[in-house]
């Protein structure tokens, strides 16, 4: 029965919440902030699975467990956890841990609220304007639109719904099979949530027309020319190109003015998925590889990446100033969006998307800014350029490496060479086991014929060393090859040789 | 240039990070851990937005901030927040704080990971796993599938998806147009992330068909059966229900027995939207509100809702052993998903979404689970529908509250009748007053007419005063009742009775 004895609250002792907390909080200071960012300390501990459920005891029972078991199960969880934040995590296009973010994040935690009305967010309304104010101001843009999403992924598939809407609004009512058949256009080189998002919205894969890429993984407008005359040919009507600005694997960036070229000659609404590279706009040094960006419709920018703001902080931008993201999007719930409020409605912004309540994920990337100033931020992008070039540099110097290619962004690919394959190019055993066999043949395959393919096995042993972590892929004809991503903001000259050391450490047998 | 010094982290000072973040943390425990939940502190500090935009100073600039600066943002950011964890915030459908699923939370925002592969989230893809199995268990499937999303919106959202694929692989690649036209079915009370769901899939809004609900908010499934008929006549191809257990407003449960019934006949996918209801399966004596759930195909369900665990915590369940998540939002791609990993690749889950980064939404649930036990978010849950019954028994001893229907939920919807009205139910003046006007004319009209209407003016009044918030909303034919939530596990019967006093208070002159 209800009495008036708060139920929970830690059998209704509000201190025991506070020290709980503290306790939590010290766990996560020691052993994140502190631990979790050295380099002399492990990045993971790897387990293999059913000994990590084991270790774990994930099992969610009846009864509650005392304060002291909760601590310890923080402590494991910690303890098993990858350390994104450690000096050592190549393996994403995250990496760091900025303090000021991570206020930020701990700040957002706590208020728990949601991003929709400003009854419930003032702040965070408020906030998220001047924000994304900010970030077209970068693009180049005085005005516009634009809301946070949860990932580049639905970023992408917002802009691919606002052009088909902006050309056909009837379709929001009546649906595709109202319309003629689309087509979007953008590289092989992209990210595949363009594919995924065509699914998803009912397009279909099919309505992806693949532009080529020259060597360096640009985007040829030439061949999207072509593409766009193809697709008319075959009936289809062409509205969107998704041009990227820092490609996932290469970090290429696609040329932007050619590209915008070609969609004002055929009017096709310009997404520039600038997830990964959009953050290079704060950098008046490299800010030229997206040149033309300001001709865009919509720019997708993840500042969660770059910029370590923490996951997951993604903006979709927008050119306009006709609020079709709120047309497109809106449906006037009216529990939640009332007319006769006694503040301005527009600042309920949460009809502008498809979710209902929607996360906070302003404060962190504002908090960052606000204590690095746009110009610690510029510094922090120009010196991953800087420890990239280095990295390269340094990788020609030696003998057991071989580069894909010169990058233009932070992401750098290339093939270690193990002893027994130096001075062996062309040999046919040299490009099954520096490359391609793992692409074909499982892991274990590999081993039990005794061929060892270098990059999986070079993962496998950091992996379960724990001293470093860095992802490998084959890509088009190239087989698998590593992609050195510098992107944590602490990272320094000695991180980049130890890179090198430990590949060379971890492969000298092979 | 890159040289052997951290260009960060605060200068390159260590210690400096940690005592920002232990700075902050002080903020938010004495701030929001604290006084947030005192009923004696305001639950809101109420700014105009100008005025809020001038004491925020949320411009962005080249410049940085001292960490005092820093400091005092934080503290205003928390002071002009909304405390959704207050003990009078009765606004949405969550409210509270837990202080385990908090640490959690923290915990999860200081190790920053994706939950894509078992690489980089080992212990969150374990835990996922986990936690899916028990929900799904207490829907009552000894097997399945599932994955969180950001929201409830998107949850129901794959389920269409899911459905649609199902029943015609073939949309994934060549999209809807390839299709015959499809119709869903959902009562007029569902929330509305169905239709904004049916208009991103490109399904269209008028592929929704509404259903009749009862006066109770429940779908009738007569109705549905003649809807579905009505669909089959025009041509159209039903393929999916939207039943839901616990609607937004009147907190209403489908009957899902009769309507999986309805589907069994005509082969549909049954999904259940229990976003909100989803929680009372944990209480043996209110889950009978969700007999038949067992027979879903899909199940929607938000533990950021009843069981506090913050937001954002949305599962989608499925019943589905065949791997339909992964092969209808499947795209294998090569860099993230190397098949030639060293350990089993099944358990890199990131190709069972859309999303390709996506946020760790488990640890919050798991931790607090671990803590209250199974027992412990049961008596939250009974404790909620216990106190909910209380008010509506104490609000009926008063002559100044008018409910709009006996609860069968923790939604308590109800009009306050002010002085002057009482007594004259019948008068032309009296509905208007009390209820239509507000929908009709903006509140600054109904100011200047000398009119006012009851419940935007209390609302106004309490968040000017800040002394609780509470939603209202017209509804159907019914006009601006308020609808009061019991969310918040921290609650008291003396809650309860604040709410009717302060009312009282707040609207004795009207």
């Amino acid at each position: 029965m209800a009495d008036s004895k708060p139920l929970l609250s830690l059998d209704g002792d509000p201190m025991a919440a506070e020290a709980l907390l503290q306790d939590v909080f010290g766990i996560v200071v020691d052993e994140v902030v502190r631990k979790g960012t050295s380099a002399s300390e492990k990045v993971c501990e790897w387990k293999e699975p059913e000994e990590l459920k084991q270790l774990l005891d994930l099992e969610l029972r009846g009864e509650g467990e005392s304060q002291q078991q909760i601590l310890e199960r923080c402590r494991a969880v910690i303890h098993y956890s990858v350390k994104t934040c450690h000096p050592r995590f190549f393996n994403q296009l995250f990496s760091g841990l900025d303090p000021h973010a991570l206020a930020g994040r701990i700040i957002t935690e706590s208020l728990n609220t949601s991003q929709y009305t400003y009854e419930i967010a003032p702040v965070f309304v408020l906030m998220e304007e001047e924000v994304l104010r900010k970030l077209r101001a970068l693009v180049g843009w005085s005005s516009g639109d634009g809301v946070f999403c949860p990932g580049g992924s639905i970023s992408n598939m917002y802009a691919v719904n606002l052009a088909r809407y902006q050309r056909y609004p009837d379709c929001k009512q009546r649906g595709l099979r109202a319309l003629p058949p689309l087509a979007l256009f953008t590289s092989k080189e992209c990210h595949y949530s363009i594919k995924k998002g065509a699914a998803f919205l009912g397009l279909g894969t099919d309505s992806v027309r693949m532009v080529k890429a020259d060597e360096r993984g640009k985007m040829i407008p030439e061949d999207l020319e072509r593409q766009i005359s193809l697709a008319e040919a075959e009936g289809a009507v062409p509205f969107l190109v998704s041009a990227t600005s820092g490609t996932t694997v290469l970090g290429a960036f696609d040329p932007l003015e050619a590209i915008a070229d070609v969609c004002q000659r055929h009017g096709l609404w310009l997404h520039v998925d600038a997830a990964w590279g959009g953050s290079v706009l704060l950098s008046q040094t490299h800010r030229h590889l997206l040149n033309g960006i300001q001709r865009a419709d919509s720019v997708a920018w993840n500042p969660h990446k770059l910029l370590s703001a923490g996951l997951q902080c993604s903006a979709l931008l927008l050119r306009d100033t006709s609020n079709l993201l709120k047309r497109c999007h809106g449906s006037q719930a009216s529990y939640l969006f009332q007319q006769d409020k006694f503040y301005d409605v527009a600042l309920d912004t949460g009809d502008k998307v498809v979710q209902c309540g929607r996360r906070v994920d302003c404060l962190k990337l504002w908090l960052m800014w606000k204590a690095q100033g746009g110009q610690g931020l510029e510094r922090r992008v120009d010196q991953a350029f800087a420890l990239a070039r280095y990295l390269v540099e340094e990788l020609k110097k030696r003998e057991g490496f071989e580069l894909v290619m010169e990058p233009e962004f932070v992401n750098v690919c290339f093939w270690f060479v193990p002893p027994s394959l130096r001075g062996k190019k062309g040999s046919p055993d040299y490009s099954e086991r520096l490359a391609k066999v793992g692409f074909l043949l499982p892991a274990l395959l590999q081993r039990e014929a005794r061929l060892p393919q270098v990059a999986p096995v070079l993962k496998e042993r950091m992996v379960r060393k724990g001293s470093m972590m860095i992802g490998y892929q084959p890509h088009g004809s190239c087989g698998n090859f590593f992609r050195m991503v510098v992107a944590n903001p602490a990272l320094t000259r000695a991180d980049m040789d130890f890179l090198l050391n430990e590949l060379e450490r971890l492969g000298q047998d092979l």
